[in-house]
């Protein structure tokens, strides 16, 4: 559960950043706006589950179903409950009216499903609508030391993991992706993990060079590099780490190269992580690497992005963001080679943007070699 | 992989839809709408994904890094590719004024995220926009025959592992709500099921009597009444029952009646899915067995929901709802008791309405005593 105390100032942040945006409310939805703002969090549903922020006051409307939940994990004390019979357009309309919000702007979760923007859009047919984010993004962006602590500790989880698993050398050969991938979620949820942070992604062989290939059928030979992206979360903070791993045996030819291309252009890519430094400048710095190895063309996509609540949020390292990084700021760097038909690497470390530069969360070998078992 | 004739059916039968709708095109972001009409799915993702479907042609609006597994997953061959350094809003007008719809009628996924539609809106602000749902919705609610097979071995898998864990029976005494959440989701793996429908609800004791409480750190203690609300997906489709156990010792002293109440509303509910029946006369049967036993106020939900692609999905069995069973469709027939501060009691199994009335997918004991651990 969040601290009251903490709630409270972020709410306080939030109603000055409505008046910064013209705005008159913000409504959430099942989110980590949610959960940042109340400390109240589910998955996204079917059921009308709001959270109003004005400048005066906030409250939840919520099927009642969560009522006496809702009472026990926020500090937010007024709740408004529908029933499952009914409808809660009549609800809404109520609370439309006592905010005075019908005729304002409202700024809809980013996450919110078209189904509840369209019908705030019906209920609320004089409002202008806006995103939450144009609010909570600022807020959200930089991570106070409590969240650092929780980052810190999906990282530590996830790098043991991650440790464990590239130990076991030539044991992973005969396995299929899924079952390295359940090995892999297994010892996650051992370790102490809650769930994962995503789907865990074992891209072996040809398959490394889809970056968002997850795990399938297919069986890990040796020689095969292996992509090994995943990551568990800690107090509702995820961890997210890739290393290239080849588990026994001679890898392709080119495969030395292009990983030290990749761990080159990675290193460089933290080097550049500094306050005040523009996040295209980082991938930048990562990209000249892999251009100047003659492998631009096989770095496909962006070189990182904000990790949070969300395992992808703002700011986005992409070849064009402006925006500059500031202290307290956590970033992913993961510049990759895809050779499709081939094989892929990618390295990837989460870094907290200090005063003076940047500290990394991850800290296990970054070598594509199976690691001492004797260590693990 | 779905199979090419089955997504051209579907696809055909969208474009049929969207003439009855009046409507220009369907635009589906990641999510059950675009693997059931495409055979590729993704979590929701923060980056410009999407699938125009018109009453001519089909294409997809992904980033460039997606090509290559989009090619590979989906039988849709018209694919156009952003790269993570460029604004989309380039391609999608470009694709907007190629499909003619830049002043037309856009039904959006129900589930896009408001940071898309309001996207959309602003790239094209002559169009009208609907919901999907109105086009596809009649398509997905009644499930062919092979949708129904993966349903029926989820809820087997389901099913093997519920009675595996109420098997435990003293065992499971001792263990918090998670560490039991955690063998049920390790049994369900090794069972062959693909993740889990929802987060495994462990509800012990007082956290019973919350319907959404998911799993916490309480022990589970002698004579405690367990709620176990849990499934595994195959091939997509996701298992949904609950059963409610008291794995040793006594129950506290109304939970016989309140079990039974449960149970006899369960199969009062189950008896009342008939092709034909309105949702809302299912809802009644179950609800009218606990209000004639003094519970009515006790339950505080619908008595189902539809169950496909997504868990929660049309027809939902609510005290409103005209809608007519017809067969094909599947929902889940839920009710409860919630006793706030004391347990709760939950009964739950899918059901397929057929010709002539419906089917059972689960066939695991309803009963409250722990399984002869002989058997499993």
């Amino acid at each position: 559960m969040i601290d009251k105390s903490v709630i409270q100032t972020r709410l306080e942040r939030a109603r000055e950043g409505l008046s910064d945006a013209g705005a008159d409310a913000v409504v959430c939805f099942p989110s980590s706006n949610m959960y940042y703002l109340s400390g109240f969090d589910d998955e996204p549903m079917e059921r009308h589950l709001f959270l109003f922020v004005t400048p005066e006051t906030e409250l939840f409307v919520v099927p009642e179903m969560y009522d006496a939940q809702i009472t026990d994990e926020s500090p937010i004390a007024d709740i408004r409950t529908w029933g499952d019979g009914e409808d809660p357009t009549a609800l809404l309309e109520t609370v439309g009216s006592e905010l005075e919000i019908e005729s304002g702007r409202l700024l809809v979760d980013d996450r919110m499903w078209a189904l509840f923007t369209q019908d705030l859009r019906a209920t609320f047919p004089e409002v202008s609508f806006g995103l939450a984010s144009e609010v909570l993004d600022r807020l959200r962006i930089r991570k106070d030391e409590t969240e650092l602590e929780m980052l810190r500790e999906a990282a530590r989880l996830s790098d043991t993991v991650s440790e464990a698993i590239r130990a076991l050398g030539a044991d992973a050969i005969g396995m299929t992706e899924r079952e390295l991938a359940d090995e892999v979620e297994k010892r996650l949820a051992a370790a102490g993990g809650d769930g994962v942070s995503f789907e865990t992604v074992v891209g072996s062989g040809p398959n490394g060079a889809r970056p968002h290939h997850r795990h399938g059928e297919r069986t890990i030979e040796s020689g095969d590099p292996v992509v090994l992206d995943f990551g568990t979360r800690y107090e509702g903070y995820p961890g997210d780490q890739t290393r290239t791993v080849v588990f026994e045996g001679e890898p392709p030819d080119t495969f030395r190269e292009v990983h030290e291309a990749v761990l080159d252009a990675h290193n460089a890519g933290i080097e550049a992580v500094n306050p005040g430094v523009e996040a295209r400048e980082v991938d930048r710095a990562a990209r000249e690497v892999l251009e100047n190895r003659g492998y631009g063309n096989a770095f496909i996509h962006r070189t990182g992005h904000g990790v949070g609540l969300d395992v992808h949020e703002p700011p986005y390292l992409t070849s064009e963001n402006d925006r500059k990084l500031e202290s307290g700021m956590v970033c992913s760097v993961e510049p990759g080679i895809y050779l499709e038909g081939e094989f892929g690497v990618r390295i990837e470390d989460l870094v907290v943007v200090t005063e003076s530069g940047c500290e990394r969360l991850n800290d296990s070998p970054r070598t594509w070699r199976p690691l001492d078992r004797s260590n693990h």
